[in-house]
């Protein structure tokens, strides 16, 4: 595949979303090239809908039918998106990908890593991003970042901000500083494993440093192929 | 667990859901205890949903995302339904279960068996029948009972027959007598493999005759249970 796929990763609040648009902005300005913005688990029919299904919901679903249903829309994404869009030649930026499953099901929640890897593998197919940029936080910034200071609704049930997996629901775990510290560690273990793939940059830089860091990581990339 | 947990595994038209009525009648009226009818991927809102989704589509999913959604589903069945009457003492009775996704998924689709058994494992969290049932029936026979000869509508698309999954929609590739024959093979080995669990009745023997049979070995596990 002649593409180039680029994944962003990192805890909640550490900036992806933001760092996803800019690299987005700045290869459509710099290249001629069709770029593609995902964000799973959005992208297809059935990412939409088990999206709305998964927020309908009163009571989480187990975390095993959660992990399978998530990474039941990746097979989707990847064969009906990123594959094609590679084989295109096309630019596929996303904000989270499979690691992103191996690090909230797995190191995180405690789903056995080699069932996470190997629904991954299912659904991936060997598709991976040739880099993936680690935007790391500690924990407490993070937090501070994406607003989680314990915040109720009247029911008593956690107000409904944006999540990990973007379903607009939040498990209480999800509130502890232990839960994130769990998260950083996942990401820098998976970063130190495949450091031809992962760059890890600190995320608690200013938001322009971050890019020009990223940048200069896909311009490589770019000329390389 | 102190219930009892039985499945009927078949191809098409074998007779399975005929088999499961009159042994569920049969143990209600023999035995004092809750018999639970299964039959997914329905029995859970996640399994429902996911059939309605399934239905509504125009393209058949990816084999790899429809193999991840139906394990989906189980895992929730499993953990929301299955275990917990086990647990209470009762006999759950499955029209279809983990087996038919390793056949049909595996076997007949040509999903990797490596791929399937690992989700199949996610999702069941190692909850097996105590007993299964393969009603076995020649191909012909098996395609005969379940009205499969080429029923075409106005479009040129297949008639939405009950399908193996039963999502009313059916792939071209199962009008073939070659796919009956695998689907099969499949249940033969995986019979062969694990004689213990596994019971062959000639399927095309008299229903009665049939459910004699199977209501012989049931008996034998009431006894020993």
């Amino acid at each position: 595949m002649s593409g180039l796929f680029i994944s962003f990763e990192g805890g909640e609040g550490s900036g992806k979303t933001t760092q996803t648009d800019l690299l987005v902005e700045h290869l459509e300005a710099e290249t001629g090239r069709r770029v593609v913005r995902l964000h799973e688990p959005g992208g297809t029919p059935l990412g939409e809908y088990i999206r709305d299904w998964v927020k309908a919901q009163s009571a989480p679903l187990t975390l095993q039918a959660e992990l399978l249903l998530f990474v039941a829309s990746r097979a989707e994404l990847v064969k009906r998106v990123i594959r094609p869009e590679l084989e295109a030649d096309s630019i596929v930026v996303a904000d989270r990908y499979a690691d992103s499953t191996t690090v909230y099901q797995g190191y995180a929640r405690g789903l056995p890593l080699k069932d996470v890897r190997s629904a991954n593998g299912i659904a991936t197919g060997g598709v991976w991003p040739d880099v993936t940029f680690l935007l790391d936080v500690l924990p407490d910034a993070s937090l501070r970042r994406a607003g989680l200071q314990m915040s109720f609704d009247a029911e008593g049930r956690v107000e409904p901000l944006p999540r990990a997996d973007d379903t607009g629901k939040r498990r209480f775990e999800e509130l502890s500083p232990g839960f994130h510290q769990k998260v950083r560690d996942g990401y820098l273990r998976l970063a130190k494993a495949e450091p031809e793939r992962w760059v890890v940059v600190d995320g608690q830089q200013a938001v322009e440093e971050v890019h020009a860091q990223v940048w200069e990581r896909v311009q490589g990339l770019l000329r390389s192929v």
